[in-house]
C-alpha cells in the first residue's frame, strides 16, 4: 500500500540561520535577553525561512467550516444553523475574523466544507460540500476515510496554493458548532485522558452542560476505541471536516517549509492530530495564545507549546492567532531594524567587551 | 501650605459609557466573554474616553532618561555612558522604542532630565538638566526636594501637551542605567518589604550581583526611613529624576482624563508612587506587561494589575507598552467595527431568544 502523503518527508528548520539569528540577537542595542520571548521567535522565523531577515508581513488566515453530527446530543449552547450564517456574517465583514484579518492586511479565505443546511449565496466563500456535515459521533464514525482524506486534502491545497503565492505565515482558523465536542473527542482519545480532564463550556455550556458533553465524550471514546488503532483512525471516527482539513493544512504547511501561527483550542486538537500523523511537522508551528477552555493548557502541553498570549479567549475563527501576528511582526521588526552596539556607538557591558 | 498639584481631582471613568460599552459587547456576533481580556478593555477605554467609540489611535511616547549616583555602587553591568548614548540611539532609530514607535506610527518624545555626562549634540532630545543624575541613595537622598518637583513638573508638561494635541492614549518610558536599583528601593519602601523580596538581576547582574544589589537597597531603605513619611519623601530620597517625571506625567494624565498605558518594572514602580500621591489615579491606568524582573508581580499586585502581556520582557524604554498597543487597538477596533447578531443576522443561543 502506497504511504499517505501526510506522511511525507518533513525537512528540519535551519540550525545554520538560527545560530546567525541568534549571533544577531548579541549585536543588538539592549541587554542580551530583555526582549524575552520575542527574540526566541525571531530565532525560530529566521530558521524556518532561512533568512536572516525574517518576515510575517504576508499572512493568509483560511477559515474551515463545518458541521457536526453531534449536536443532535444537546452539545452546543447554538443552534446549528450558525455556522453557515456566521461564514456569511466572515464573507461579509462583520465577525471578529473578518475585522482582524483587514486591519492586518491578511488575505482571508473561507472554506465550507460541508454544511448541515448549505447557503447558497455567499460571495467570497468557496464550497466543498464533502457531505451535510458529520455524522452523530456518539452513534458512529463522524466521517468515513474517504471524507477525512478529502477533508485534507482541502486543507492541503489551500496551503499549497497560498505557499505559491508568496505566503510567509498560514493561520487556520475554524467555524463549526458542536466543534468543541469533536475537538475534546479527539484530544481525550489521543492523550488517553477521560472526558473530565479536557472539557469545558465551549461557546457556553453551563455546569451541567458540560457534565453532559463529557458523558458523550467518553461513550463516544468508548464506542469506537475497538475500531481505532492510528491517529487517523480516531480522526476519522471523531473528528469533523475542519478539523480533518486543518490537519491536512499543518502537515502540507510543514512539508512546504512554511510557517504556521496555531490559534487556540480546536486548532490545537487538529495540531495534535497532525503531529501524531507526522512528529515532525511540530518543528514549523508557532503557537499563538493559551485559550479560556480548560483542555487547552493539556494540547499545548502535550506539544510542549508556549504561546505568545493568555487573553482568555475563547473564540476560535484564527482571532488568537490573528491577534498573535502584531507581536511576531515586531519580533521580526526589532530583529532587523535595531541597531548593533558598534553602528549606535553604545557602549557594551563591561564583561562583554572582549565578546 | 498650598496642596500640591499632584493631590489635586481626579475624576472617575464614565460608569454610563462602561454600560453602554458592556450592553454593545453582548450585541457583537461571538459568544459572550468569548474575546476574553479584549472585551474588558475595550468597555475601559470607552469609560475612561466618555466615548463609545474608544480609540488608541493617537499614542504619544515620552522616554525620560536621567543618571543615577548609586552606580557608584557596583549595583549596574552597564556603565553610566550608556543612558546618553542609549538617547542618541532612540533619536537616530536605533533602539527597540524607535523601531516600535515608527511601526506604530506613535510619536516619541525624548526628555533628558539629567545625564552625568551630558551628551550636546543630539537632535531630538529636549534638555531638561535639572541636575547631573541624583546623589548616591545609599550615602544621602536621590534628590531634593525642589529637584524631585520638578522632575514631576517635566512629566505634567509633557502630558498636558500630549493631552492638547489630542493624544488618545500616553506611554512614559525611562531609561537611566542604574535605575532598577533605585526603582527597587522605592518599591521596597513602598510596600514594607525587604529587598529579597523584590530585586533582581536588572540589565544582567549574576546572583552575587544581585545579592550585593539587595544589600544596597536594604541600607538605603534603613538610612532614609527617619526622614521619611510619605511617598513623596520616599520619591525624593531614593527615586530619581526620570521616575519623578513618570510619578508627575501618570497623575496629570489622570487629572486630564487621559487614558496610560504602564509598561514595565521601573514604570510600575512609578505608578505605586503615583498611587500613593493620589489613590484615584490608578483607574485611568492600563497595565501592558508582567516582565522577567522578579519584582514586577509585586508591584503589580499591590496595584490590582492584570497587565495583556508576559513575554519575559526587560528592556523598559516603554518597549513593552508599546508592544501591547496593537492589542489596545484591536480591542477598539473590534468593539468599533464587528457586527451585532440582529445586523447580521446570526442566530442568538436559544437560551438569550428573550435576552
Amino acid at each position: 500500500m502506497k504511504q499517505p502523503w501526510w506522511q511525507g518527508r518533513v525537512a528540519r528548520p535551519s540550525e545554520v540561520y538560527a545560530q546567525r539569528a541568534r549571533a544577531r540577537q548579541t549585536q543588538l542595542t539592549k541587554p542580551a535577553g530583555s526582549l524575552g520571548q520575542l527574540e526566541a521567535l525571531a530565532v525560530q522565523l529566521a530558521a524556518m525561512q532561512a533568512s536572516d531577515r525574517p518576515q510575517a508581513e504576508r499572512v493568509t488566515i483560511a477559515i474551515f467550516a463545518a458541521d457536526h453530527g453531534v449536536v443532535a446530543e444537546g452539545v452546543s449552547a447554538y443552534p446549528q444553523a450558525v455556522t453557515g450564517q456566521m461564514l456569511g456574517n466572515f464573507a461579509t465583514g462583520g465577525a471578529a475574523i473578518s475585522v482582524l484579518a483587514d486591519s492586518l492586511n491578511a488575505e482571508l479565505q473561507l472554506h465550507a466544507l460541508g454544511l448541515a443546511m448549505p447557503v447558497a449565496d455567499m460571495p467570497g466563500v468557496r464550497h466543498w460540500q464533502l457531505a451535510p456535515g458529520t455524522a452523530n459521533l456518539r452513534r458512529q464514525a463522524a466521517m468515513t476515510a474517504e471524507q477525512c482524506e478529502q477533508a485534507m486534502a482541502v486543507g492541503r491545497e489551500v496551503v499549497m496554493q497560498a505557499a505559491g503565492r508568496g505566503c510567509e505565515v498560514f493561520i487556520g482558523g475554524e467555524m463549526g458548532i458542536g466543534n468543541t465536542t469533536a475537538a475534546c473527542a479527539l484530544a481525550c482519545a489521543l492523550l488517553q485522558l477521560p472526558a473530565s480532564a479536557l472539557v469545558g463550556p465551549g461557546t457556553g455550556l453551563d455546569a451541567a452542560g458540560v457534565a453532559h458533553k463529557a458523558q458523550v465524550i467518553d461513550q463516544a471514546v468508548a464506542l469506537h476505541r475497538p475500531a481505532c488503532a492510528t491517529a487517523f483512525d480516531w480522526l476519522c471516527h471523531l473528528g469533523g471536516l475542519e478539523l480533518a482539513a486543518l490537519v491536512g493544512a499543518y502537515v502540507s504547511a510543514a512539508q512546504l517549509a512554511l510557517p504556521v501561527l496555531i490559534d487556540g483550542y480546536i486548532a490545537s486538537a487538529a495540531a495534535l492530530c497532525a503531529a501524531r500523523l507526522n512528529p515532525a511537522s511540530r518543528d514549523w508551528w508557532l503557537f499563538s495564545h493559551r485559550g479560556a477552555e480548560p483542555g487547552h493548557a493539556a494540547l499545548l502541553a502535550a506539544m510542549q507549546a508556549e504561546p505568545m498570549l493568555q487573553l482568555g479567549l475563547r473564540l476560535g475563527e484564527g482571532s488568537g492567532a490573528a491577534l498573535a501576528v502584531p507581536l511576531l511582526r515586531h519580533a521580526c521588526l526589532l530583529h532587523n531594524s535595531m541597531a548593533s552596539f558598534a553602528a549606535a556607538g553604545v557602549d557594551r557591558r563591561a564583561d562583554d567587551a572582549h565578546a
